[in-house]
């Protein structure tokens, strides 16, 4: 071979090579289990990465000190268009979005983000969840949600035995053991947050969610792609529901949700007693009592269905978007109690409803992974800004519901 | 406007402005919820601040690293006279005061300052708490205090429901979410050390308590104001219980607790036993069975009361004065057992007495916050280092206890 | 005295004072309640400390950081022949050991060193250890070990009251109060890890744990030297368990323990269904329930006794020695399920067996700690590997099983 001809292969390769680099993901690990490490503190920006985008995206990692908040970690994600806020501390639950004036968010009595060190979920009758709940989203799981009950269950040395079961479960207040962002360097450029929880233990579930929350720079949404792993030898029993809550001014007199349904039930006498005005929601009233419904929601051609939540006037909305082979319920969470009480409602695509377990398994409504299977989830979550967008949401409701 | 008269009036302004700047009062945040930053350690003195000030005094802020103490945070204000430590992490909670040879203070079997995160309210039957008992003085509360119990609650559904009630309630374990220092620029000085607690929770009490303590440079005595504040839109119970506790030397054979009364109740049958011993202690007793009483104080014309700690010999003693508007009841816990075991007398303003809150609901002892209201509470709690001291102040008890 | 005598002396003293220095044991503390300090990484090596020894040891100290194991220290011995890692953080419990191809550990289905923060031992019925458990050697205790159970005890007003015993105890997730390194400067240069855990509480038991690991550079096997202290006025029971787990290699098909035994006992049907082999294991058994046998075994004419688990070639093995004095009880803990549900054996050598503490008190197995009274024990685990170690430490065995 010519020396020409050699000079030329090398070029070539170290070409392909920068093409190759040029395409790889940007990587980054922020928490790592296995290295025992994280970084309290980092940030990086589009010019860095994707300086052919033009949207001006950045992410950045915080860790808040003091009080409750102490150690607590935060991701937030600037896509140009909007800010997203994530909680690896918090079972990688998104505290809020933003977007101009619209906000997916609440106002809890809970005013920090509490660290799980603070939550005893046994507390309260069952109801200690409650003492760090006021997430924008957060999951309802793993080995179950629902409210808290007695369950039967196998021990240790075979023998039947009781346990209770706490509000919601514990992924929302389980640490991220993994955590790492990723960013494509090819148009559309998304960027990827990716976080590892781990509900596991001897004699008990072994189930890990890999979470990963994807948003392309600009884009008026962004997905949740999660999957639920049974690490364990052993068939596994698991329930999820992605509890995302919404509060003023979003939610306001004549707000309504929108969602194709083949049913709606009311969870108890309590919400029998709305149900004609189910999907309408009413101004602040004190001492509320919180409604419930059990949606089956109806799906498009390819399975997927799209619940929406808009203001009275129809000019601003949120929607999230789903296949019900993956979440086949939805529950329609009403609380319209006083602004200082927490006035909110939750749409919260589910594997169930939120009764308690025994309730759920009975009807046959809590899924088994097998040994080594998984369960794959993607919902979209979007904004919509303006009267034609969300006409148009409201209008691709329409057409699911109108189908045979 | 000539501009003689103008030089004349920017000079005024300045001057006017630097006289308003002085007065203001000098002001530190050492922890803030909003920003989510806290100050691992902070010092600060009277040269600085208040060079005026004939009394040496100094605020130090630590965090204390290591086994259960790691990451527990305490201020120690030094006013020239005594030194203060308060525990912001323990829900500002008074670790210990000292003075010379009087020092606040008792020896727990609870060695460290233990963070809240090792303590779990509900195990041992509810007596969690007592993993970190060992402050001088620490607030019982808010939801609740006394004896675990059994209470029923209305729940999220609307339905009666159940919960444990652990002994002495959340709010010393609840580290203070908003820490800040502020002292005065003028006589006498008074330093203010303020944080908030917050026990709030959606379906549950949404109660804060805004504590400050008061001291002045130079002075034998502190104050306490602290706001207990409904922020919510409902009615809500609480209860609070100033738990200040006095081991040895102060507290040794002979020595008494003397406050005006209108009655003296003991809380059963043990302490019924040592009813006409109720106010003198006896020498550690190994295996001593607590002896609670419940006392009413009787107070002055403005409304206040005093109870009194002495020595055996009355030359050392502690005082507290309150409002009994404000604390109506007073609760005497003599535990007086062994000095290992923890030989302890608390003295023990409250909203009610330390029963389980159902029986003080049926008494009438549970107050109730309308929606946006407050409770304010004013406690003096005072030194007196010599005979002199300590007849002025038992002499205070005695005229209020001879008023009609 | 002259000049020169004077010099003489003085040249004397230095020398004797740097002999002196020369043979005290050099002392380093990692963590200390008294200043509230802890250092979060340390490191330390034999060419610095002991010159002359021949074999490179060293100690390592560092702090994971990030998801469940933010915060959890861990101090790393190398002593030339084997690593073994500590966790002050877990009760200072023993991660692993390894020697070569040999590894004392197990693949439990808790894949993170989990903080103590984030287990709640009431949770899942009392079995809420579980969450946290994934190390070789951790101890259990100190006021209960064993199953969940409801027990009586006489609460602060002198009434019998019951309490939640969760499985196992508190120990293994209380950290270390006050953590030192030691080694001795003269052969055989042993190293010392010593800490200090405290289980004491008013109204409570006043326990602790004086731990102390000992090993010599180059060594195949380490010491651990503990002492429970009562620091109370009163009569107290204690109880400990040293959990000791084995996985995968060591643990196989064929694989055996061996110990000389007075009696042995299965703990249930279940046990009594594997009787006949009950110290021979299996392959891994997907779905396999726990099988406990209750061993009382026999020492030697020192009062001391081994046992030993070896793999199926008998050429890999390990052993614990200890005295039957201070641990009469020994229990073999066969949990030979799937690898990924956690293939393991426990030897635990104990001062009772794991039945529930009533269970126990009623056999007469839970030993009383006087007022100020200390109980220790000594612990030898040694690791043989090759064919002719694990002969000899098997023949040791049978020697003592021999014994009339």
């Amino acid at each position: 071979m010519s020396l020409n001809r050699c000079v030329f292969l090398f070029v070539l390769c170290v070409a392909c090579r920068e093409m190759t680099l040029a395409q790889e993901p940007f990587h980054h690990v922020l928490t790592s289990a296995n290295s025992g490490t994280t970084e309290s503190s980092w940030e990086i920006d589009g010019q860095a990465v994707t300086p052919d985008c033009e949207h001006a995206w950045s992410i950045r990692k915080r860790t808040l000190r003091g009080g409750r908040q102490e150690g607590v970690e935060i991701i937030i994600v600037d896509n140009g268009a909007m800010e997203i806020k994530i909680c690896p501390t918090r079972g990688m639950g998104i505290l809020s979005v933003a977007m101009n004036d619209v906000e997916l968010r609440w106002d809890s009595p809970v005013k920090d983000i509490v660290h799980p060190q603070y939550v005893n979920l046994e507390s309260r009758g069952g109801l200690g969840w409650l003492f760090g709940f006021n997430e924008f989203m957060c999951r309802c799981g793993l080995e179950s949600n629902g409210g808290p009950t007695t369950d039967r269950f196998i021990n240790n040395v075979g023998d039947e035995a009781t346990m209770d079961l706490t509000l919601h479960g514990r992924i929302a207040n389980i640490p991220a053991r993994d955590v790492g962002v990723r960013v494509d360097r090819q148009p559309p450029f998304a960027i990827h947050i990716e976080g590892q929880v781990d509900e596991t233990l001897l004699f008990g579930p072994k189930l890990e969610l890999h979470s990963e929350l994807v948003v392309v720079p600009g884009a008026a949404s962004f997905q949740l792609v999660d999957i639920i792993h049974n690490s364990g030898a052993q068939d596994q029993e698991f329930e999820i529901l992605y509890h995302a809550n919404y509060g003023s001014p979003l939610l306001e007199k004549g707000a309504k949700v929108v969602v194709a349904s083949e049913s709606v039930e009311p969870i108890n006498d309590r919400a029998a007693e709305g149900l004609t005005d189910w999907n309408t929601y009413s101004e602040p009233v004190t001492g509320f009592i919180e409604q419930v419904y059990l949606v089956t929601p109806k799906a498009d051609a390819d399975g997927r269905t799209t619940a929406v939540l808009h203001n009275s006037t129809a000019d601003r909305a949120t929607s999230i978007t789903w296949s019900v082979s993956e979440l086949p319920y939805l529950t329609v969470w009403k609380n319209t109690g006083a602004i200082a009480d927490g006035y909110v409602t939750g749409i919260e695509p589910g594997t169930n409803f939120p009764n308690p377990k025994p309730v759920e398994r009975e009807a046959g409504r809590v899924p088994v992974l097998p040994p080594g299977g998984s369960h794959r989830m993607t919902l979209e979550f979007g904004i919509h800004p303006d009267h034609e967008s969300v006409s148009r949401v409201i209008g691709r409701v329409g057409q699911i519901q109108r189908r045979n």
